[in-house]
Order: structure tokens, then sequence, then C-alpha cells
């Protein structure tokens, strides 16, 4: 058994995923095709990398991880295919995979090159195609692709830490189904830069004092339960362990979340102060 | 095979359903995953609720059933693993599941206790993973959690018959991608209080006759056929059997729908008056 | 292993997919249940079948298709099971397939005539079901229906060829996730019917002169890299042979589409125009 993931912007109303996932069970009709998402925003690669980086951890080692987002060849972007921590990803070479790339070294990269021994109207997904079914048949990646050192670097939002060490300034790089706003602020960088010292997060005009636990952690006692806090801003490490503003029992669509409430869009700043 | 099958509120853009997804292969590799609904109104159990009533009995015996609505474990919250009518559920004691016991008793329902097992970051859907796969591989509730013997009661919103039986007042519980407004009326109760006496259905202003057999069901002939009904409104049972206001080829982003034309809303009222 | 496909217009909110699922696996376990689409316009026919289409190739012959759209049963309209290009289709005789049978012939069509045998309360989707798993068993199609020779003529979009072969008119019969407007022009019309002549694509008052064999086939140069033909118009032949009129790089819900940028809608004129 092979486990194939799919991450593409191709939406769900379309034949695209179903005709993906024929191809795929043509190819290696054992494969275990698993959706994580098909709405990512169309052709943002960041949204496509902040979902993968955070998704593909909870499969098994082994597992194939295709990322349709963006994935026109071109003279500028070429096919690869990556193995990383024990999984492989294959996708353009657009950027998508330089979050993984930045915090461990690829285990292998190749730029794939069988484009020419597929027929001529191959499309993109053909070819990611044939990749993992190869790749599922326990082909090597040398086999389809010539080995290069490194993706292309792609200019991608980064949370900075001053040289003085009191401020973070990180951005919202993902906004949840929940409206809760994701940053690039790490626990890591936090616990790394924080040393128990007092903080501040601020975005836009407003302010937090305090990461929860969980989004109900909100002190409740004989006069006030759970119920008194819904409403309530929060910022909190998410299970991916960054930082997210959030709204206690938010829902975008009726009583607001904390995209809608606090204002917060894709890539706007989220800084946290340090006291002295 | 075991077949687990998931109805969350986690929508299917984000990666939590990929991520829930692949946890319960990694801890199951041969379990057999079925999405049921993953675009519940946030937080809202009633919805839950009427949507893991009506689809777990098309499942084979044996399946267990995860829903991820509301589902933080909280000072008034626990987790439970409940087997009802040969079905497992995993879920919180947060009423989903109420609508389910008040017709059948369940066979075993545990609260469970398995949370200082697991790693101290793992979350709420890492638990009901852990029970999912520890029933998949055939293991007993009582392992996972200590025997209640029944659930929270929640006030649900519950068809009433007046005392001399001339009235059903029920309320909206569901509206589906069609637009048709079910209620929680059931036949079973129609069919006890009715005894063959006719009857009216009125919702704010507007009055229905008779309850249809199919949603195509009128009298066509060589003068009217099919389209020309279309748009009209009717009432019916639906396959669950409950009643469901609905307009005939309605669409809710086009043409219109009950949910639309007729200004029915989540939680409003629908009566039966029967006449003497 | 069998292949089952579906295509409805269902929406994936509701627990309907879901218990078409769970029937499915409770009348053949060994099924591989792959969507293609829930999100069908509702009611509409000619969606269901440029989508059916244009994904049914893409799995392995023999696989079985149910298309759950306008699928209930009437005086007017049976259900049929077809065999056509080694696969099966089941659906209501709504015109859904008749795009299949104007390319091909078809290997065998029947009436479905099991529902007497089924419960009383079966809905259109059990029928389905039932049929689908006899297939998947390796039943024959006489079990399940007897045997007819043509499908219900339905008035459908065609695209048009003037006399002198100055001219093709075709409709946009299909809308995708990216705003792309599919029209009914295939290929293979245009190149019977161009000689390599130069022609004028036209709709409303817009015209594109030439059609690309890529999104991104632009002439790029030193000056001017793929970034900027952004926002630019194009014709091109789909990965299914039909022209299609789009953007690159669109964005419906941002920077915009040929759908919202052009003003195209469905059912709307496309012509080419070949030059003496």
């Amino acid at each position: 058994m092979s486990i194939i993931t799919l991450t593409t912007d191709f939406g769900t109303k379309d034949h695209f995923v179903g005709a993906l996932k024929g191809k795929l069970i043509s190819g290696y009709k054992e494969a275990t095709i698993i959706d994580i998402s098909h709405d990512i925003d169309l052709f943002n690669t960041l949204e496509a990398s902040y979902c993968i980086s955070a998704a593909y951890s909870n499969f098994p080692k082994g597992s194939i991880h295709i990322i349709g987002v963006d994935s026109e060849r071109t003279k500028d972007t070429q096919h690869i295919a990556m193995q990383w921590d024990d999984h492989y990803f294959i996708c353009a070479d657009n950027g998508i995979l330089s979050t993984l790339t930045q915090k461990k070294v690829a285990q292998k990269i190749v730029a794939i090159n069988i484009h020419d021994r597929l027929n001529t109207d191959a499309t993109d997904m053909d070819v990611f195609v044939a990749v993992a079914c190869h790749i599922a048949r326990g082909g090597l990646l040398n086999v389809v692709g010539k080995e290069i050192s490194e993706l292309k670097v792609v200019n991608e939002l980064n949370a900075q830490i001053t040289e003085n060490k009191t401020l973070i300034k990180g951005h919202v790089v993902y906004i949840d189904h929940f409206g809760n706003c994701v940053t690039n602020i790490s626990k890591k960088m936090f616990s790394d830069v924080a040393l128990g010292r007092k903080y501040e997060i601020t975005f836009h005009n407003k302010k937090i004092n305090a990461i929860k636990k969980s989004y109900s952690d909100f002190k409740t006692n004989d006069r006030f339960s759970l119920k008194d806090f819904e409403g309530e801003r929060l910022a909190l490490f998410n299970e991916n362990g960054f930082l997210e503003i959030a709204i206690y029992k938010s829902n975008p669509k009726t009583v607001g979340a904390a995209s809608t409430l606090l204002g917060l869009k894709f890539r706007d700043v989220v800084t946290i102060k340090f006291k002295e």
C-alpha cells in the first residue's frame, strides 16, 4: 500500500480532481489516495506551502505528496520531486517546498526529466502522476529526474527578530475555516527570544497580553462559565506550532471571527514586543 | 476492514481533514475512511446530530463514526465513545448523540479516559483517533473509558403534540443543499396522531394541505407536464422519515428554494393542525 | 477491485453523499469509490454531461460511473444503465449521456426494471446502488434491465458549422473553478474546417486571433517575463479537446477571470470566423 496525498487549487466542482484520481488509480491500482485540500487559493503558493507543511507529518513515512498549485512547467519553473524527512513531494519549483527545506536538508531533490517520454499532449498532472506511480512502485528518484542540489529561492514572508531581541515581526500567512489567523511566528522562535519576559502581541491597533494553552483556556468560576467568554479574542500556538490570533467560538458566517472582527488579512503584520 | 466515517465542521480548505485522515491511516492502515460531512455549521451540534442520525444506518454494522464538532474537552464536557445500534460513535458529550439515545437505549457508553496516556500536546482529534483505531482493531470500550449510564441532557428542539392531539408543533432543524427545510416532525409521530384526519401544515402565514409521496408527485395530464409544476411548494416525508418543506426543482442560487422563497430559517416553527 | 465514481448535485454539506457511499460499501465491500463532483449546478444535466465526459476516460476500463443529477424516475424519465467505450454509466435518461452516444455507439443500454424487487421506500439512489453493485460483482446488464436501442433525444447545445464553412458557432457549456469558459467547439471540428486558414474568435464584442498551446504560451524575452502577461485573455484547446476562453493566472475571487472580466456566461455564443 502506498499513500498518495493531493493538495491542489483545482476546486471540487470540476472534473479535474476526479480525473487526477482516475489517472493515479489507472497507473497504480493499489494507491490509497487522500485529499488534503483542493481549495487552496488559486496560484497561491504560500497557502499551499502552509497547508502541506502542516499536514504531511500526520501521514506514514514513505507517503507521496502531490501538490498541484501553480504547477505549469515554464522556462523558469521546472517540475521537481523531493525526498525529505522520509516523505516524497512532487510539485513545480515555485517556492512551495522552500518552507520545508529551510527547516531541514532534503534527502534528495531531482528536476523531473521524463517529459519527452510521455505523450506530446501530456499535461503537468500526467507528469506528476507518472512520477508518483513510479515512486509508489518503489522506483528511484534518479530514474525520473536529474539530481539538483537546491530549490529555487523564492522571496517568502519570514518572521524576523530585531537585533536587540525586543521584537518579533511576523505576518498572517493563512486564514483557516474558523477565521483564525495563523502567523509565521513559531513557538520555537518565541521561546528562544522570550526567555520568560513579559510581552505584548500587537496587530493593527489591537493588543493581546497572553498566549493561551487552548481555545477554551479561560478562567471560569461560579459566576462566569465558558459561554460568557464566547467572542473573546485570544492568541495561542496552534497544533502546528505557529502563533494564531483567534476568537473563541468564532464563525465567519454568523457571529464573526478573527479575520472579520479584528480586520486581519492575509500578509498583515503581527508583532510581539518584549518588556525589558 | 473497518469503516471509519467523519462528520466535522472543519471545512475542506484547511489541512485539518487531511491531517485527521493521515493520523487514522497511520494508526490503523486497513481503515476505510469515508467522509459524511466537513461542512457542518461551526459548533452547531444540532446540525451535526441531524447529519449523523441520517447517515449512520447506511453503513455496515460495526462502523465507527467520529464526530468532530464542538469537540474541545472542557471541565463541563467530556469525550465519549458509545456503542449504539451495533455502530460506534466517538465525540464530545455535547448533545450530538442524544437524538439517538432518545430513540433507543445505548449498548454501552464510556467517558474516554486515555488522555493521560497520550502526549501532553495531544489534540482532541488525537484522542478520537486513538479510540477509533482501538475499536477498529477489535478493542473493547472499557479499555479506553469508564462506563457511564447516560449522556448529558441538552435542551434540544423537540417536536410536541398538544394534549387534545389536534396539533403537532415542530421546528426546522436542517436546511439542505437544495434549500429544502427539514423539520423534527417524524412520519411516525404524524401517523400516530393523524389517524386518517385531514390536516393543514402551517409555517409563517403559509399553508400546505397535503403530504406528497415524492418531489414529483404532481397530477400531470395532456395539458400540464411536470415542467409546469417547477417552483411549486410541497411537503413530504424525506428518506429519513422527517417532514420536509420543499420547492419542486429548487435551486437556492438561481430560481430559489424553500429556504429563500418561503422565508424558512433554522429553528422556525412548522405546525400540523388536524381537522376535527 | 471495482471502481465506482460519483457525479452528483448533492453538495458536500448534507449527509447524502456519505449515505450513498455507505450504501455502496454495504452492498459491495470491495468497492473503490471515487468522487468526480458533488457540486454540479442543481438539476443541470448539461454540466453533468460535460463533467462525466471529461472525467470517465481517466479511469480504468470497466469502471462504473453513477450520475446522480436530476435522477428522479418519472413517467417520462426512466433509469438507465449503459455500457459504452468499455465503461458503465448509471443515471436517469435525461440527456446526460447523449453527448457520449453522439460520438460513439453504445455497447448496450438497458432501461432498469428492478424497482419492483426493491423495498417500497427505495430511493432513486437505492436503485442506482443496487445496479452498480450488481455490475461490480460481474453481473450482466440484462439481469437488471430491458435492453433498449437508444437514449431519449434531448435538445442539447451543439456547435454548428455554416454551409460555406466560413463560421463555427458554439456556446459556453461549462465555466470551471478558474473562471475559464469551456465551449462545445472541439479541436477536431476546428481542424476539419480551418484547413490552415486564418481565423478570428469572437464573443460579445471581443476578439482573439490565435489559439495557444498552453496557458503560458506567451512570447517572453529580456524585457517581458511571464509575469507581465498575467491578466491577458487567451484561447486554447483544453485537455478534453474543447475550445476554452481563459485569462492567464485568473482568480474569480480576486483579480478576475474570463467569466467575470469578459462577461461570458453559461450558454453564451462564441464564434470562429475563417478568413477567405
